[in-house]
């Protein structure tokens, strides 16, 4: 027997064992418009400079200031050509001669300088130019934005819009990102059902609050359905679930009578890594592995279930698409007193993030609020008063 | 002639002008699992009290303390029956009897507590009560967590994973909620090509960056194709578009010989209502309307569409789902020094957003970084120090 089966584990080993036990999935090649908020399979580097040629950030005249060292402006100088954006003709310049080149055009081999237009007059063929301006000025030089072989976004990192812009324009159009991990769940509870609740009876929250937690933790959501407080019942259910990377039960959790959980993991072969954790809600919460696939066994009530979601499952959904790690900690100030109901263990509320004249500060949330936050009561404090810092964990 | 056309507005005066023309678009109504990050198109209020009955927060007795009132526990009484979960029989409680009763079991009319199994022992039909605890211990009462037309989400709001399970659970499987935007666009450029750029021309990277970043802001994006430095051929594309609610055009901006977009919109009857704003970038942006579509030109830089897409179209996406006004404007400690190229006008840049003790700090974001705020830099500084507060748009 595993040491996690017997002993409470706390909020941090017990994310330790999990992302542990996460083994990254394999990739998928996918076009660069359906990669918005996936994860890179391995990091992404820039193939080839950008720009990849000398580009004109101005409208004016490409010249070689540096030949006419010694002369002062005003200067004289024949207009050779021009070049548009987009011209692919190669353009000699030579030392004494111009050629009218728009912003973002390919500057001439042998120009050192773009003389902006509202420094120069031209007329017949030719431009005087008023000021020199610098060496380079005017011009993005290769590599300005970008070098050659740059990281433009590390392996398991989300991948935002500036990203997408930076793929496409180092020439990217597929690229390698790890799959969506299959996240199945059933909700337990013969109080369940669909529709039209009966007294004694619930429409389960769980269903649509996990659907929405899995897709935005970027995992892929089936529902299994409910299940009746059954072990034979609830363990068909796992049994028939074909394979998946993670799968999450709510409900069935406890000391009670109808708490299943347990006996239904262990019938179907599941290694059970804890039976509890030193964090409440967590009193009573199960983590195990079968092959490849991890079972969580969250409580019944949906605000519960959320914070062990956000603090758990999520690592997990992350770890399989190559993000290790937690949630990241910081200290916020209360903004209004705080109490948790027993002193003992370390207690998480779902809290309401702010900022205020520079201070970061947090409060509860109230249900109908979308927490951006886990507070993290420590199991020594009842009460915390509004201006003391605490920690949380951002979502 | 509008005073918008001749004069160049503030930042402010823009976006209120853009979601003055946004008129919210019709809703349609979609099964709850696919409404994740969607905005309602009414307020959505429970329909029934949550939990519509009185449930038992825990495995125990109950019993009707109230009738008991001088006898002193321990106490024995008559066990009469069973309420599991999901029970919906209606059992019957006369004072001097006990029910047994599950967590989330329907608490039966009569009783006024539940007994943890805790406090008690049974035997023989019998149970033995040590503890009375107090009237209403133990019992979840009706409209605990939503009282029958108690607000779940606000027209407009995002609907998040909460809002998911309270709607559910209130007994809504279907909800209304606007449509989204259709957000079509053309990259303007003779030098953009879609792979193999030669010296002189670039791929575009705003063609990725604008599909993640309407797809992030709730808009359907459609890319119209990239078109050449030419009047007529960004016009065609533009005529071609069909029915949008908007249509963003990036490049051909500017006082240079092809900067075309103002011409362009002239043409297609679009009634121009700004070409310029006192901040920077945008100094060459235009805003106008035909009919219910909204045209927004943006410069060609992608770092300059970035900024003016989430100051200016993503409130206009919002607006047309209901949400008005612009992004959360704070106070943040800047975490490194700040220099802007030229004073004059209101400077924005990207930046990163960070938490350090209690401190909300920001610094300019790198190009590969995916920035989480707007750093405003005001007209009259050219370089603010470390550890001064600057004023942010939250994205």
């Amino acid at each position: 027997m595993s040491p996690g089966v017997t002993e409470p584990l706390s909020l941090a080993a017990a994310r330790k064992l999990i992302t542990g036990h996460a083994c990254p999935l394999p990739g998928e090649t996918l076009p660069l418009q359906d990669c918005l908020h996936r994860r890179p399979a391995r990091n992404l580097l820039s193939a080839i400079p950008v720009p990849h040629f000398c580009q004109s950030t101005m409208d004016g005249y490409a010249i070689n200031g540096g030949s006419m060292a010694g002369s002062k402006p005003p200067l004289e100088l024949p207009v050779v050509g021009e070049i548009a954006a987009g011209c692919t003709e190669i353009v000699a310049l030579a030392g004494g001669e111009a050629v009218r080149i728009m912003t973002g055009g390919s500057v001439p081999a042998g120009a050192d300088r773009v003389i902006p237009f509202e420094w120069c007059r031209e007329a017949d063929g030719l431009v005087i130019i008023f000021r020199l301006g610098s060496k380079g000025s005017h011009i993005r030089q290769v590599g300005t934005d970008l070098r050659k072989g740059q990281l433009i976004i590390r392996q398991g990192e989300v991948i935002f819009p500036c990203h997408l812009h930076l793929l496409a324009t180092s020439g990217m159009a597929r690229i390698r990102v790890f799959a969506r991990p299959s996240v199945l769940f059933v909700c337990t509870g013969s109080e369940l059902v669909e529709k039209s609740p009966l007294p004694g009876q619930i429409i389960s929250g769980n269903r649509a609050l996990l659907h929405g937690l899995i897709t935005e933790a970027g995992g892929n959501p089936g529902y299994l359905g409910a299940a009746l407080d059954d072990t034979d019942q609830i363990a068909m259910k796992l049994q028939e679930a074909g394979q998946a990377s993670i799968i999450i039960t709510t409900g069935g959790m406890g000391p009670g009578k109808y708490d299943l959980m347990g006996e239904v993991l262990e019938k179907i072969g599941v290694q059970i890594l804890y039976r509890s954790l030193q964090v409440r809600p967590g009193r009573a919460t199960i983590f195990g592995v079968r092959e490849q696939t991890m079972f969580f066994s969250l409580p019944g009530p949906p605000p519960a279930v959320q914070i062990l979601f956000n603090e758990l499952v999520r690592p997990a959904i992350f770890a399989l698409q190559g993000k290790r790690g937690g949630p990241a900690k910081v200290r916020a100030i209360l903004d209004q007193d705080i109490v948790s109901r027993k002193k003992g263990v370390l207690n998480l509320k779902n809290g309401i993030t702010s900022v205020r004249s520079g201070l970061f500060c947090v409060r509860p949330a109230g249900l109908t609020e979308p927490s951006t936050a886990t507070i993290l009561i420590p199991g020594n404090r009842r009460l915390i008063r509004a201006g003391e810092k605490v920690t949380v964990h951002l979502h």
